[in-house]
């Protein structure tokens, strides 16, 4: 069976997230009204995994069964031609359906961007905070979870998952002139994870916190802990790794 | 007379261009509402010059005299919280009447950004051309420009000035991955200028044109010689020189 695998990237902004909502504008929705207009037929499109309202993706992996072959089709273009501006598809290729875009990911890495100054360009892409951040403490708080451990305090309650273990491989906060960039790579993050995990940085950046309140935030898991959250615009999903790389299709 | 030196930068995507209009937004606009919530009285700004409609300005330089002196104000501050977010005042400054932000001004630098590559999330930052362009072919028509010309074929019809004579310092194309920045600095700019000189050289990065073509067209100072005009969202004012710096007020 033909499954055709899609690099999107998105601006989240206008979306009230990934996932398909009744009566709300969102990623999917807009992909399978795209695909729908090229079969004529609906189609069921599946990430990676969701990303909230607000949220944008450098680096989205979905993937869908086409309901037929349509002869001489360049995906990409006719994608592009029938999707919003703020919607791209980036890459396509073909595999089989022993390629799940959400199952067989073994990696996700998302990016959140902090500004320290003043921004208009970018009032989008980042988190404005006009005040002293202690990078150091920040870092320090990052470093603590390395490793698998339960994210409970850093996980929405909405969350229906069968548990919160997550084994996060790089965790690391970077300067470069006013913007803070945090780096989170891991096998699975929860929902609202990395926001609540950078918004209780910010608070320690603040000195509102220090590590060992961090490390007790965790250590409770308890979504009550104290974890704060972070607005969704500084968010980007930048990339899915998967066992294969996937065999993107060369320009033509 | 004490006169305010603003560095603003502003999202040109939902504005009809720097310059005040009857009922249409604009920067121009918004600065002096921002100014007159801050005095109670009318405010008027003076910018080194205009922008177009969809343009946008990561330096553009703006002053006005205080109608009264307002104790205690932090200028950016004040201005920043009543200004909408995709205008921002980034820097202030206090000087006197022998600065003027257009007539002081003795150098303007823009940059223009193509995208040879798709993108969602600058689709409002570049100009996206999916089509090899000859880099080289574009600059060598970049270079023909350097030094003092009549500029007539590259500026609109409705520019109302005494005479189209611009000299121009820099003038070079860029390519990093696949981004082409046009970078061009000069003593002055007319209306719709660089628009017109990036939309012909990519004529020329087309092969429709090539460097006899482009220098013809610049000799005939006509209009109608055949200049093309690229689209406003590529196009960044981004910087203003004066002769003598700007005494920018240090942060607190």
């Amino acid at each position: 069976m033909t499954r055709y695998v899609l690099h999107v990237e998105y601006d989240g902004t206008a979306y009230a997230g990934f996932q398909l909502q009744a009566d709300q504008p969102t990623v999917q929705g807009r992909l399978e009204e795209a695909a729908e207009a090229l079969y004529k037929q609906a189609v069921r499109m599946h990430a990676s995994g969701r990303t909230d309202a607000g949220v944008h993706a450098e680096h989205q992996i979905v993937h869908f069964d086409p309901p037929s072959e349509l002869r001489n089709l360049n995906l990409k273009a006719a994608m592009n031609t029938v999707l919003p501006p703020d919607i791209r598809v980036m890459d396509t290729a073909v595999t089989d359906e022993t390629f799940h875009a959400r199952f067989s990911a073994r990696e996700r890495r998302y990016r959140y961007d902090i500004s320290t100054g003043v921004t208009a360009l970018d009032r989008h892409r980042v988190w404005q905070i006009f005040q002293d951040l202690d990078l150091k403490r920040m870092q320090a708080c990052a470093e603590l979870i390395v490793g698998e451990h339960d994210f409970t305090s850093f996980c929405s309650l909405q969350a229906e998952v069968d548990h919160k273990r997550c084994l996060i491989r790089r965790s690391a906060w970077e300067r470069k002139g006013d913007r803070l960039s945090y780096h989170v790579h891991g096998n699975r993050f929860l929902h609202s994870m990395v926001r609540s995990l950078v918004g209780t940085m910010v608070e320690a950046g603040k000195h509102r916190l220090d590590e060992k309140d961090f490390l007790s935030i965790l250590e409770q898991r308890d979504r009550l802990a104290g974890a704060v959250t972070a607005p969704p615009q500084g968010l980007f999903l930048v990339d899915v790794l998967y066992d294969s790389p996937i065999p993107w299709e060369k320009e033509p």
